[in-house]
């Protein structure tokens, strides 16, 4: 994450701010200490008795932060998100703020750090960038156990007769780790098992991370486990988790999981930080619980979803908001002017200068985001994310371009200032949330397969339509007889364009989407549509941040921005 | 583990036990509030800044418990530390429990739990059998950060050389999962990495998991990961994560893992359970940081090493007594009528039956056990530890023949009656550690590494002497070479026998060991010996626990025994 200010880095910012006893954090929305289960002294999951007894209040009103799509310049989603929590709290309205967790992967490898910036953060930083509370520990030994009982049953007789060729769980690991992408298991002889093919994903990858985040309990997450489909039979039919009799088992591992996560701001706003999916091959939001939970305890919840627009704001509202019945109430769509610069064509080494004509030329990208937002039926307003490097007449130029259309635009500056820098963004959302709206989503659940895919391409990505390869046809006739056609779809895309080839950023017109594949994610309840090519394991840069890593005799970390 | 009583499994007894809130277990050995970070109500790990203060304190008496060479018949070694601390609480002394935290794999595989039973466990023990505070999963994914770094070194350029057969680190998953002790990664092209051998170990066999078990403190946790021989480069020199330099990052990734645990036990002792290395291809007792805290905490600490005297005490005594500077005061060999009875050749489904002579033929095994607790210069009492298919006339018998030999006995019933049970055991320890002693390691480290090997199957497995195959003659050379010739040998080695032959059970005579290789673990500071077959990744049987798991809709576990 480039710097907004200069001189402090995020860590020097996290390690001087003043965290409070989350006691304390949880009392101001009432939420008393046998609520809670301590994590050190900053971090506390709540009782599922809590969560029990939280059903009947009222719900708060839900604002989503999405984004154009990302560029490597960055765009600051979950700062803003954290800088409008803040704010809305300066404003003296009881919020709660909802984001996903971190994956170690990338902040071993690339990001350092995934807990917001400057001073729109969530704390302790640290700790939730690394293990946090072992959410991401306990997915990742829950999937692994699924495949080692998968492989036994297998290895013991398969009265499943499970056809090893076509096992479709995989492996995690929550790295950044190229080399287990494709790998050979059960090798060495018939005392270790039957060799097969596999691989491993990185944790926020695999369905049950997906699974978690959308259960509504301990009950609808055993069912949804339940659900999952590993691998065919020698007949081609389906699998389950539930066929092999591990539900329990698995469900047990995920039992403290499951229990939403609360931390603070640096402003001490309450955060709900729980759950991680990918926003490609999964819907890419914070948890059910975690969502429906801060509803319950506060009037505003802020919170935010994966990549662009077109990836983590759509299945925000096509899937999750659907599936558990939430209701936003506005949305803010973040763009930075050095991203939008980058979509008009600017190189990332020559973002520092003022580029008038490639600003504007970004914009489309902007726009069409808005005109998705519009298309679901949403007020939104759109956040300039301040950056040193903004010239004055680019942002000029930015906050014209939103007024001559009538789109409401706030200039924050919450990486520098904070909820101060968010204060007029979180009075114009307010103020857009106030109209009549109706929330559409894209596609009746009754549509077919590839009706749910064309309206997505066609209302949110701007494509002409989608086109299906001869194995995604036959899948989806497949799928229709297993009685699957009635799910949700979630498009695995790249996140740099419209389209489904990363390279053409900015605002492609007259484009088909390329469904190659299909993956029925039935413990999640969306069937996956694969185009072109999705990484569900990324692979380590040539200096990964892990070399910058360090720890002194006090257990003071260093490294991590 | 066969129940001792009838009607009531070990997780009815822990579920129906009656915890104390962990900070009340803390005021009883002067912890306050903010010596703890909590995880949840009943688990806590202890600050860095607390051991730090606790430094200048004297130490109490430490006390290990070991056992015969183990059976299917089950020894009770836990059960059996937990109940002798409760004992010495029940007696007024200030006592603290240390022990190894259980590993997932064998919870879900065979084991179902790993936490004392009966009315002497540590609780909560659902908690612990699971995740716990994270430590191993910690582990794991520090483990795996070495592995991804290293491929992802080799795969930018291999500035260290490193060839590509000669990786010795392996990944780790903390569960049992035969298909992947050997598996080929970084297959399907050249932007997926290098394609080579590799394979899982479970994470307790993880030479992390040794190195966290026996670091006095983060800068030497970090000393020791620097250590660690992960590969050899092209002209067969040792590669280390120093070279990699990634200490910083991995140390970070452990400074919470290496704190120590808190829990009670029912009768609420308290209990400081964390590390938890194999005893065979690695030295098999909690860490030096929870033995040393607790040693400062308590007059009397209670340890127990893995396994039978052979490998866990021998391996405690001549590894992490010597490297700690930790001077045991004495020792408990824990046996079983039924174990001894497997011994003089019983088959498990005949335990039930009443048989002298097969229990005399299998006193030989406990008698090579008291010899070489004795040859440490040690006081020690054999507990007999009562399981209700015993007769009295088997008690009988084993209880004259110690008296017969001066040998102190203690017929303890902790498993039914917690502490009370074994009064008279701590009774005897206590009296028996009066007794002026002196601790001699079984061989002085200047001594060779042949030297070493010998002098450990001499006089502790009772064998004839040590074989060297051609690969380890010309390690020992490399190694001396390297420098490492004044390590501690660590014997990896069937814990069924004397011998390494697992099928001679009993007192094996004249014997030889085979020592086929030698593998350098210069972060826990030792010297491998591998001998026979040694499993580093357990697989799972035709019924694994798992199968009986499960959660009920409020978070409470069954299938945990």
């Amino acid at each position: 994450m480039p710097s907004h200010s200069i001189g402090k880095t995020d860590i020097d910012i996290a390690q001087h701010a003043s965290l409070k006893p989350i006691k304390e954090i949880a009392e101001t929305v009432q939420l008393a200490e046998e609520d809670l289960e301590y994590y050190g002294k900053y971090k506390a999951k709540i009782t599922y008795e809590k969560i029990k007894q939280l059903k009947t209040k009222k719900d708060g009103k839900l604002f989503l932060v999405t984004s154009i799509n990302p560029t490597p310049a960055g765009e600051g989603k979950s700062t803003v998100t954290i800088g409008l929590g803040d704010a809305l709290k300066q404003l003296g309205h009881k919020t709660v703020i909802a984001l996903r967790e971190p994956s170690l992967g990338p902040v071993m490898g690339l990001k350092g750090g995934a807990t917001g910036g400057g001073y729109a953060q969530v704390l302790p930083m640290e700790e939730i960038n690394l293990h946090f509370t072992g959410d991401f520990h306990a997915i990742t030994a829950a999937n692994n156990a699924i495949s080692a009982l998968l492989d036994n049953h297998i290895h013991q007789g398969n009265r499943l007769q499970i056809d090893q060729r076509r096992i479709v769980w995989k492996r995690a690991v929550d790295l950044n780790d190229r080399a287990l992408r494709h790998v050979v298991v059960g090798l060495g002889g018939p005392g270790q098992g039957v060799p097969r093919e596999d691989g491993f994903d990185i944790t926020v990858a695999s369905e049950l991370m997906a699974v978690l985040c959308l259960a509504e309990d301990l009950e609808d997450l055993k069912r949804r486990i339940a659900n999952i489909v590993v691998a065919y039979n020698y007949e081609k039919k389906p699998v389950t988790v539930g066929d092999l009799g591990i539900e329990g088992a698995i469900a047990l591992l995920l039992k403290d999981a499951l229990k939403p996560n609360l931390v603070q701001t640096i402003e001490h706003t309450p955060a709900l930080v729980h759950g991680g999916p990918f926003a490609n091959i999964a819907h890419g939001c914070n948890s059910v619980m975690a969502t429906k939970t801060a509803l319950k305890l506060a009037d505003y919840v802020v919170t935010e979803a994966g990549f662009g627009a077109d990836l983590g704001a759509e299945k925000f509202l096509d899937i999750k908001a659907r599936a558990a019945g939430l209701k936003p109430d506005g949305v803010v769509i973040v763009a930075t002017i050095r991203a939008l610069k980058m979509h008009g064509g600017v190189r990332k080494e020559d973002l520092a200068a003022e580029n008038i004509a490639a600003l504007e030329a970004g914009l489309l990208n902007l726009q069409k985001h808005v005109e998705t937002i519009a298309s679901f039926g949403l007020p939104f307003v759109v956040a300039i994310n301040r950056f040193i490097s903004d010239s004055d007449a680019e942002i000029a130029v930015l906050e014209n371009w939103c007024s001559e259309r009538g789109i409401p635009v706030s200039l924050t500056e919450v990486w520098e200032k904070g909820g101060a820098g968010g204060i007029d963004l979180a009075a114009k959302l307010l103020e857009a949330a106030k109209q009549p709206h109706t929330f559409r989503p894209v596609y009746p659940l009754e549509s077919t397969i590839e009706e749910k895919i064309e309206a997505i391409v066609r209302q949110v990505y701007g494509g002409r339509g989608a086109e299906f390869s001869a194995k995604a046809q036959k899948q989806i006739r497949e799928f229709e007889q297993f009685g699957w056609g009635h799910l949700p779809v979630c498009i695995a895309k790249t996140q740099y364009s419209l389209s489904d080839d990363p390279h053409k950023t900015c605002r492609p017109y007259d484009f088909a989407i390329h469904v190659r594949e299909l993956v029925p994610k039935l413990g999640a309840g969306f069937i996956v549509a694969l185009t072109g090519d999705v990484l569900t394991m990324p692979g380590l840069p040539k200096e990964p941040a892990a070399y910058r890593m360090d720890v002194d005799a006090d257990g003071r970390a260093s490294g991590l921005f």
